[in-house]
């Protein structure tokens, strides 16, 4: 079924579709009085609604359908921006399929573009409506939030989490498997996770360096060199694995 | 490093450069004598090279460098065709990444597209020459095979396994989320796994059915609704996740 956010709260019965979601309920999927949708009101809850008005366009919220489909734990990934436009574009749709809750991209040391100042806001709205279309589709309770940092050290700052690691290849070739294992097993529903990725040519080693100083922790992801794109969506995926799959042995 | 695949024998130390990766190596990469380069032959090892000639490019092998990045499981890929080109495009190549064996795509009942008999062998060829690079990449010592079917049943008859699953998402649905880690923690090293995804309408209760009259195992790749594109992504990051990365706990 047609899953909408709406960011309003559930408190009665009826509603009022905003323009956007109006249009696209009516207009393009041609929604006629009765039939049904799911919204997700402010309070990340799923709620079956039934469209007792075309124009202005108007819902009854039925049910609360009381589905969570969100990760047991609150992901940010910290990309360093890659070259082109379309690899950021895919991190954020595919990540926000995975279940993170915050995709963040940053000047790496070895990232070969940037986001002019006057460019930042609008490169931000185009992948935020991305992930918004993404979290719809995949039937989350949230919309991950998308965010730019110059420098990696104001994305750290900005993104306190329980626990943070970086995908650091280096580690992977001198045989370390088992330390993202080690650390997911010991987290716990409702903690946060912040996870490090490099651009294109990897992270510098000081770039690593600095951030195991302040206790982020190298994870390998297995023996193949994984492209910067799909690096993000490997950990998405093991993270979802370890944490919603594999849990008769946690 | 740079690292080619090469299908000849490892029986000497001189080897000609086949044209293609002589052209890459002294053209595109513009490599002297005396650069070194890593040469996975005909037995699937890497080994370590000096280019000792240009101009027919030749190379002397130095040493077998011991290196094995291929997952301990054998894992087949069967995708019902996607609508677009990109789709099949993006799974080969992420697959590859990932670590895939072979990578089957067929018509399914909701498949969109097909096809045409006289497009099938460029088609395939293009899909080909994408995991063959992406082989390259990831530093793999096999290039995974890409195939394509008619129907689901010349599929499976083609591709036999030691164990059979199918990405279903009634099963996330109904709650399911251990059968995919109960199967894996059950297979050992050396195995062949074989994992059947929708295309994008999904897979209709009729083939579902039709599987597991064979003995095909149904599994939940978790809560959120994937991509026919980002399924078998999923799924691939779970397989090197639970047999490379969590195997303290096997």
């Amino acid at each position: 079924m047609q899953r909408y956010f709406i960011n309003q709260p559930a408190d009665g019965q009826k509603l009022a579709l905003p323009k956007d979601v109006a249009h696209h309920l009516v207009t393009v999927l041609r929604a006629t009085v009765g039939s049904q949708v799911e919204l997700v009101l402010a309070d990340h809850r799923v709620y079956l609604a039934t469209l007792t008005a075309t124009n202005p366009a108007q819902v009854k919220i039925v049910q609360d359908l009381d589905r969570d489909s969100e990760l047991p734990l609150r992901v940010t990934l910290v990309c360093g921006l890659p070259k082109t436009k379309e690899k950021p574009e895919l991190i954020v749709q595919k990540a926000t399929e995975l279940g993170a809750d915050r995709i963040v991209f940053f000047e790496s040391a070895r990232s070969i573009s940037y986001w002019a100042k006057n460019k930042q806001a609008k490169k931000l709205a185009r992948l935020q409506k991305i992930a918004d279309g993404a979290a719809e589709q995949s039937h989350r309770n949230r919309q991950p939030q998308v965010a730019y940092y110059p420098d990696l050290e104001s994305a750290l700052a900005a993104n306190p989490a329980d626990q943070r690691v970086v995908a650091w290849e280096e580690s992977a070739k001198q045989g370390e498997t088992s330390a993202l294992h080690r650390l997911l097993v010991g987290m716990t529903t409702g903690q946060s996770l912040l996870a490090v990725f490099g651009p294109e040519g990897g992270l510098t080693g000081q770039e690593v360096e600095r951030m195991q100083e302040v206790g982020v922790v190298p994870v390998g992801l297995g023996p193949r060199i994984l492209r910067t794109e799909t690096a993000p969506l490997y950990f998405m995926a093991a993270v979802s694995y370890a944490s919603e799959l594999a849990t008769t042995q946690r």
